[in-house]
């Protein structure tokens, strides 16, 4: 693997101009960041799951996240009309599976959607991720298991047989598609002790999808420019409710110069 | 327009006097910021939407505040229930109109509220208010559209077709009666770069509303109180969540001399 | 009464260890906060309500958290399944009985869970702990009222009669089993201008209730954690919401030291 450049600062700065809006069906735990941190990139973030007006809404829309993270039998419904909306409107669908592995609900779901809807980017942790592929892992709960397979190779089975976009969050996350994988090493341990930071991420890859449709790249230059916001973050935080709100005012004032020194990603 | 003198600050007195209970169904984005800002004022917030039990907290409340932002068809059965009730006890009931314009459900739920139950104060930003009267405007999700009517004209029209109060927010807000208006030009840009604003703007109004009587002169007490600490909050803040969170801890310590020297209120 | 001394330091080491599982069917309004100070203490929370996985999600917990904040009758129906779950399992299992007294609804699904599964830790502020005792107390919404009897007695007598352990949040707060009894008077004033922290005061206990079966003696050293780090985040902050993200991160970074010095504990 070599170490390659990104230009995730362009990516942000289209966000910022064409102020993308992004359609929400996710849980209730982390909406509030999942909603605030797109509005702090530049985005319009919208949270709509009603069965009545999911479709409508996906069609206004220029992406569309999904989160099992506090499912029910009527929202993977409400979902599925809203990734079909959003399949015919053609815009890019983001499924993060949070929690699958740790019930039968959340493996169904996951099946389910992606069975019945074209998901364009898969998102989770090793284990979640694992789950998903028909490997077998135990998921404690929505917190990332450890997995002893090779994770990259995992990820690229997964990638062709749903014929999508698959990212793994971690230490060192991995993204790839049918054709190519990138691995970015940003980011920050205190991450791992705040609730959402992974929720999160879906809907920071959400709206770099909704500006460039070559969407592995997309997600990189995503996690590229959340992690870096994150390290700039940590430095100046001593725990994580200061790390919290130090993240979203980072990704507020990013600047190209610091996303291209401290990015870290290889092909 | 001439400048005027509101005593805002006697309200703000008032509810902390008075604690009301301010009942809200509002939206699952940002309930929590809702109740905190209530709370913070001196208020006493109570989020309940089972429709078994609204009709009865209402009777135990102030005012209450309904808003539509992720409203489902059981949510707007619940929302009359608990406004009839409201009704019955003569509290003032605000409606946020929260993405009114984006979906025929959001239309539908709003007409319907109004068409059934006394609503006494519309709240909405220029977009959502136009939709409400009937104008044509799309609102691009819950994010302000800009609107080219002059929309004094058009709360005016709708207070009086509504007999009730209007409240447009935006970089001037309007705020309108059968009789008066008033017109509030405090605030700040960042206040845009953070979700909730509007949906806590609501909530300021409700619980002066529970403390006045004079629904129109209460709203534009409520929004320079609240305008003023965002102001002063945005002094000391380098992005949006250091702002957020100093808007809170600048309505907490409010003082009488500041609310009176920055309020930049006209008639 | 006399002062004694609780080793705290010891569950909040055992707790980063174990990192316990606390499965929450909570209030839409704090769900984050209970979440997010679960994860900051060490502990992996999870949010699942949905009738068909909560079963299965207790049986992989190591605590359960109940609140009825802001109930539904297919909540409360979700809340049974998952106490028999827990319950199956012999995980403990915390009922916040959250504005109890404010509708009948509220009293109605409490008595009800009460009656049909075990409920190890009830806890409340006065009001609505009197109120489960069936004492006539009215309550205004889920803030505090004054409750003029003598709330030891009113605990010890609920302990003995629902066989479990008894919280009751206040200034000085009220742990009561069948057997003993312990008085907690730490904490903070400010606690009071923040939304959300008798939630989290639930998920703490749960917490420590994950990782010791003697469920006064835990809950008492969840609250001389949580009320620690209330008043070392006091010092530092100069209105609510400073206090709440120094609240988080005065929990991370607690030492046996600090835990041991500022206590204030008797039985």
């Amino acid at each position: 693997m070599s170490k390659i450049k990104i230009d995730a600062y362009s990516l942000l700065q289209k966000i910022k101009m064409q102020k993308p809006l992004v359609h929400h069906l996710t849980n209730w735990v982390t909406i509030y960041d999942c909603a605030n941190i797109v509005k702090v990139l530049g985005g319009s973030p919208v949270m709509a799951h009603a069965k009545e007006e999911v479709a409508e809404m996906a069609k206004i829309a220029s992406a569309l996240i999904l989160n099992i993270g506090t499912l029910t039998v009527d929202f993977i419904e409400a979902m599925k009309i809203a990734a079909q909306s959003a399949n015919e409107k053609g815009i890019p669908v983001v499924l993060d599976v949070c929690g699958a592995g740790a019930t039968h609900l959340r493996d169904e779901a996951s099946f389910s959607l992606l069975g019945s809807v074209k998901i364009d980017i898969i998102k989770g942790n090793a284990s979640e991720i694992a789950r998903i592929t028909g490997e077998k892992v135990k998921t404690k709960g929505v917190d990332a298991g450890t997995v002893e397979k090779d994770m990259l190779l995992i990820a690229k089975r997964l990638a062709k047989k749903r014929q999508c976009t698959v990212v793994i969050t971690g230490k060192e996350d991995i993204i790839v598609d049918t054709q190519k994988h990138y691995i970015v090493k940003n980011g920050h341990e205190l991450m791992t002790h705040v609730v959402g930071t992974g929720c999160m991420a879906a809907s920071v890859i959400g709206v770099f999808a909704a500006v460039d449709r070559n969407l592995a790249y997309a997600a990189t230059a995503a996690l590229v420019v959340f992690e870096v916001a994150a390290q700039l973050a940590a430095e100046k935080s001593k725990g994580p409710a200061a790390f919290k709100n130090a993240l979203f005012d980072c990704l507020f004032n990013l600047d190209k110069q610091t996303v291209e020194k401290m990015q870290n990603v290889s092909q």
